[in-house]
């Protein structure tokens, strides 16, 4: 990408700087507050974050932006300067389609219901958070329709729009309905197979310092830049704070290291997409990440399909040994077996690779209908139960605190975000098919510790791109077709099969 | 304070909850850049907080706030509300008499200046820092009579008065000439009669994790709320964050633990200040401390009057041996021999209690001089050298590292702060005097661990207040005089001679 200025883009260009610049502090804020913040801070940061975001909703919501995009359109010529536009204009129309009393209400039913949400969970309290959640429901559905009025899309379509630039409702159904029809026997044929074999546990109590200090040389070995970013400790662990400065986190049990040691590696994907965006334009929305799906396509690609081979236990397994001491649960091989167990559980967040796109479709199927009006918020234990047994064999009857209470984000009112996590696991599938293709002998050179086929393949077709191209774009240009759930069950049925 | 919604002050409020809001986030990314940022974030956040500044600054010259306070000023009768509205205004007027461009070009000539400096000092380059920091002089003369012309002060007053509101040059002048007659004499004197003292040297060394849980025990000791501040660690200690989340910070060196043990405590009493300080006009700067002398009284209440006091280490004792180990140096005596040992050295940062002062007069000369025209950058060695043998007996000629260059102050623009340091210094004897003529037992209660008293009194009279009360006002309440060195000349006396 060449720098934007002078252009046609310039007036706007400012604009976006400084949007970024507030943004970079929103960010770091944000890190703060789930890492290092303290309880009685709570209130003065919240009302500084609001501040901050009226501030940024004022600059998007300028009239004198109009008049601008329109001289930008007549005015632009380059492909580069039509993308930086393009993605200008989606977040300045996402802005602006909706009235800011939706937002207020919106942001206040949310912060409400999840609240409370985080007592009654606890207590399977369904009842009691139903009013609450009804209300977030009602304000979603106006969000929706009122967006999907302005596109013509469906209601859902239009809040999965937000994460998912241009998907398709039709076509992730299609997608996740093929998955349907495979996997929940995959998954019971797996879970028959692993029955014959050992897997030693490894004993703990395994000691903070030393899988913090496992976790930092396993970031070193997948390229993370500590001198462009740290990692640090969160009860909910996330990769936060801004390209030029990525903050990840974990959380340790010291009664298991796998957890932890997954979950850092899983960050470190998200992070080195975030390290390795172009620095030209960073400071437009074009320089930003592509789409929720492609980063979790890049954290999947670090965590399921790098660390979770078992050439790459090979590889790790002598640092384990390092850290943790000599156990003979730390062999390579035993150490593959433990990280692709396949069980049949209730929790999407401990779910293994196979059973986890049965949790995300079961989500995916009950917030469609209920955001398009199929169902209401007191409809969904039930059918929550219904599609647990049928894809997961699992009974949630009543179990609404490892059932359809689990999740944060119904209650903070985030719909239409589930379907990434899936989109992510098979980018991922079909990158190392192409990866695979042009590297028969990958495994090995993941298993010597030559991980530069998979970081200079990453950073040419993924990282360096940013939002130069629509999602469909950049995975057909990278991999020659656009999204193709067949990599995915082809990878399954050769790692958890073969 | 009662609250001040609604009152003549609301339109003013409002502006000055805003300013409220956005410096939360200027001060908690301040704290992150000095104590968790890696260092490729710099350039992101430099731009990041310049767009914050650049925001607030609008907000304080808004065209619309000359009315609002002429309006204010006519309507207000109450007097919380006069205070509030006082407060308000100094801030304002001092905004808006500089213009832009110089506020620019200090900071710009600062950072030069500053980024230099800190390889030149190292290299023991006089010659190489003294264009950058002439221009430096140059624009802080520039602000210096914008400011003066505007009150009526000499230049260096209007300087002075930014972290000393009131205060007047020839009272200074008066305090620190009084003191010169008296300090060089006491300081040898003290040095005379220490050279019989045996003080045993602890052993080290001391481990970090060691190191900070003694400061986190100390710092309960103290009082210190960690639901609503954190201790890390950064390369110049400070006290940041905001009043409702206080961040201090301190460093470690394995091979002694003293110096961070004070400066926890030091940070600490800062820290107390900001976290007691009252709720109800926090985002006013009637809400905020007083000064940065007042704020130095209460780091000095806890460090020099309360924790270099013997009955402190008495209480403290046992927790460095819990910590640290048990060693002979570790004895409540032999401690309270270290932490009072008087030595004639060269850096301020690392000065005892008694030759403190005499590094703040030379540096408060010296910088008077130069602001007021008197001298010029190059004229500052010659000057040092010779103030340095009068008043510590110490050569440093041809020693610019550990001389003229040591302090950040001057390289980044910063003149009129050191008196602050000694100012506190003498608050907090006087402060001490009136709690021992209240408390005569009151070394025993501190030895007993009964701190109430010190805590009663300092947040009735100080952290209750926040800019309630001018400076002189606040110390006249307090103490039932304005302030009198003849205090701090008697605890020296009291505790170096007796």
């Amino acid at each position: 990408m060449t720098t934007l200025t002078p252009s046609p883009l310039s007036p706007l260009e400012s604009t976006f700087k400084r949007l970024h610049n507030l943004g970079h502090l929103a960010s770091i804020a944000g890190w703060d507050q789930a890492a290092m913040m303290p309880t009685k801070g709570n209130e003065a940061r919240a009302a500084a974050m609001a501040e901050l975001e009226v501030l940024m909703h004022q600059m998007l919501t300028d009239p004198a932006l109009p008049a601008q995009f329109d001289a930008a359109a007549q005015a632009v010529t380059a492909d580069d300067e039509r993308a930086a536009l393009r993605e200008m204009r989606r977040q300045w129309e996402q802005t602006n389609r909706l009235p800011q009393d939706l937002v207020e209400a919106q942001s206040l039913a949310g912060a409400r219901c999840e609240h409370a949400w985080r007592a009654q969970r606890k207590t399977n309290d369904w009842q009691s958070f139903l009013p609450n959640f009804r209300e977030v429901v009602k304000l979603a559905r106006e969000e929706a329709h009122l967006l999907a009025a302005a596109t013509g899309s469906t209601p859902y379509e239009a809040l999965m729009d937000k994460f998912e630039p241009g998907a398709k409702e039709q076509s992730i159904e299609a997608l996740f309905g093929a998955v349907k029809t495979w996997l929940p026997d995959l998954i019971r044929k797996v879970i028959d197979k692993q029955q014959s074999e050992t897997v030693v546990e490894a004993t703990g109590p395994f000691g903070i310092e030393q899988q913090r200090a496992l976790g930092v040389e396993v970031m070193g070995l997948l390229g993370f830049d500590f001198e462009g970013g740290r990692l640090d400790i969160s009860t909910h662990p996330f990769c936060g704070g801004v390209p030029e400065d990525v903050r990840i986190t974990t959380r340790y049990n010291e009664a298991t290291f796998v957890p932890s040691l997954m979950g850092v590696i899983h960050e470190t994907g998200h992070a080195r997409y975030e390290q390795r965006l172009p620095r030209n334009a960073i400071h437009l929305p074009v320089g930003l990440a592509r789409s929720m799906g492609i980063h979790e396509s890049q954290s999947l690609s670090f965590e399921m399909q790098l660390a979770r081979n078992p050439a790459f236990m090979q590889l790790i397994a002598p640092l384990v040994k390092k850290h943790l001491g000599d156990q003979d649960a730390f062999s390579a091989s035993n150490l593959a077996r433990t990280v692709t167990r396949v069980e049949q559980g209730f929790i999407r967040v401990d779910a293994d690779e196979l059973t986890y796109p049965a949790h995300v479709i079961l989500r995916f199927e009950i917030e469609r209908a209920l955001i398009n009006g199929q169902i209401e918020a007191e409809d969904i234990p039930a059918l929550w139960d219904q599609k647990m047994v049928a894809y997961l064999g699992v009974d949630t009857q009543g179990n609404f605190t490892n059932g359809c209470m689990q999740d944060i984000h119904w209650p903070s009112g985030m719909f239409g975000y589930f379907p990434s996590y899936t989109l992510g696991a098979m980018y991922a599938a079909q990158y190392f098919a192409t990866l695979r293709r042009l590297h028969p002998d990958l495994d090995a050179r993941i298993a010597s510790g030559d991980l530069a086929p998979v970081w200079n393949w990453l950073d040419a077709n993924i990282w360096s791109q940013a939002s130069r191209w629509t999602t469909d774009e950049l995975v057909t240009r990278a991999t020659g077709e656009p999204l193709n759930a067949a990599h995915f069950r082809a990878h399954l049925e050769s790692r958890y099969l073969a």
